[in-house]
């Protein structure tokens, strides 16, 4: 099968290398690496498995290939590609293009050893940053505003700069943490706050991702063994926690998305918590920080090993607080192995 | 004329709101703002001149009110829109629909007194951060990985976080600073180094950008006064200043933006080095850290007051050195302003 490729992350995972300018043509046995001149050195050094080429017209020179490869069909992910980008190669060559949405993302979905080892890796790294932040919030988070708090969880996260984050990390106050989506505000920590942490750095380019719900008395950690001052707050939290340890208990392989989306949600219905409930149980990752398996209540995918998703039931009661607790989960001998 | 807006700056530039989930479509003298539950409270809050909006499926709500308001013709940039984001229009109502790539970036290329004052602003905060970084590499910095610096000119552009920043800063040593796009590197800063930072920030969304390239001697500054120990280096650096220089004080409303490209590249060329000169003059500043204009070459867009962009020559000696000096200009009564 023929396919094109234009996303970074679906690059990278078919030849080790990719940069923010760069196509990526996969015609029968030959492979293709198309990008400009700044990247020269850098491409020619580390794409395996494709031959390197240089242009000034990245679309142009995937059309001229096309046409010279003869190509009758091939697949194009249209998610992926602009409609200007995808025009500048469909107006040039005569080939039926397929659209095929998620086309990479597909092929990402069962991850090989390689993968698994590194994203345990960063899932690792991601912990032990929890655990630094903590340290550095008992000693110096009291009294920093929600922005200032986010800053000092990108700088721990990225351990000042040596990784990327998998994403600008969410550090949510109060109230502010009922918002599943939370922008920091000037909002200051205090003593006896709730606090919500989601957070994640890329090891290898590999994500991790990490959501916890504390509160915010001396010494407090990122743990999940929490006590809240207020009664509803922590029938919330410990509704939560039922919720995420029965998933990551009870899904096993061959289970449909949707029955593990059930596992988490069926315990906050039952408590009451269902209409406060507002998004999936949780989603793949990967390269992408968000990708397949998505384990949400519509999703008939069937869960296999090599899967790697979160798992993270949230309760969100507007103008009060929300809680969240997510962990990275590896479907490994049929069973869920938290990363 | 009717257009549908995908970009969340294009949409912002509209009502003074946006969010990563949104659709804007301005039909005759209606405009429709349309994103997810997520969103709810802050677009009602936010959005002005327009109708919020919302809907779990975007593109359907946004198909429904150009059937709706019988909307013949609607212009629309192809570069906003992925291949299945506008089939999810396009399939589902009649009407012609119009690429105009560019469309918002040419209505933003003029930027009225407001915007001009919040970029005149955002590049101040731009100037002071480099200041203060200045005191701290000169303190701090010896010793540190491009990677460690990089993240310290993150902190101090953001102001620990209360600003975004426009891209990530790039930090560059020696001969890495030869590459114009250079990654970090582990590469560690030593006195009687040549260093380059190019970074910015964003005030009310609007970005600032700066580069200056400086000798790390004892109380070294970012200033453009600069003397370096090697001849070949000061020679390659004397001409980017003359070049930048001669651009910010020659360059004129009512010229083309080829033109003031000449302005460096003529310089650069005399002196030698015109191979080494590999990129344009410079680019537009607004919302986006590049839109138009595009002070390159090959561009006839004639330049008028109210424009804001970089002036920013360089030269680029691979396995060596590289030199980048730039600053935004503003057109002001028919000169370039130093923002």
């Amino acid at each position: 099968m023929n396919y094109m490729l234009k996303d970074e992350n679906a690059i990278y995972y078919e030849c080790g290398y990719s940069c923010d300018n760069a196509l990526y043509l996969s015609l029968g046995n030959e492979a293709f690496f198309i990008t400009d001149s700044r990247y020269t050195i850098d491409a020619t050094e580390h794409v395996r498995h494709a031959t390197v080429m240089i242009s000034d017209d990245l679309y142009a020179r995937a059309a001229s290939l096309l046409e010279s490869a003869k190509v009758k069909q091939i697949v194009f992910d249209p998610k992926e590609w602009s409609v200007a980008g995808f025009e500048r190669v469909h107006s040039r060559v005569e080939c039926v293009f397929e659209p095929e949405p998620d086309f990479s993302h597909k092929k990402r979905i069962i991850k090989n050893e390689e993968e698994l080892k590194i994203l345990a890796r960063a899932a690792k790294l991601g912990r032990k940053a929890f655990k630094t932040l903590a340290k550095e919030f008992n000693t110096d988070g009291i009294g920093k505003s929600e922005y200032a708090l986010t800053h000092q969880a990108k700088s721990i996260l990225s351990d000042f700069g040596k990784y990327d984050v998998s994403f600008d990390p969410i550090v949510a106050v109060n109230k502010n943490a009922a918002k599943p989506h939370a922008r920091a505000t000037s909002k200051k920590l205090d003593w006896g706050d709730l606090l919500l942490v989601d957070a994640g750095l890329k090891y290898k380019r590999y994500c991790s991702d990490r959501t916890r719900t504390v509160f915010v008395g001396e010494g407090f950690d990122f743990t999940t063994q929490q006590i809240f001052s207020k009664q509803k707050i922590q029938k919330a939290y410990d509704t939560v926690l039922k919720a995420h340890d029965n998933a990551i208990l009870n899904a096993h392989s061959g289970m449909k998305a949707k029955e593990v989306d059930a596992l988490t949600r069926d315990i906050i219905s039952k408590a009451g918590f269902g209409e406060f409930y507002v998004h999936s149980t949780g989603h793949g990752v990967g390269l992408d920080i968000h990708e397949m398996p998505y384990i949400s209540s519509k999703s008939d995918t069937i869960i296999e090993d090599g899967m790697v998703f979160t798992i993270e039931p949230g309760i969100y009661i507007p103008n009060a607080f929300g809680i969240r607790i997510e962990d990275m989960v590896a479907m490994v001998d049929g069973k869920a192995v938290v990363l």
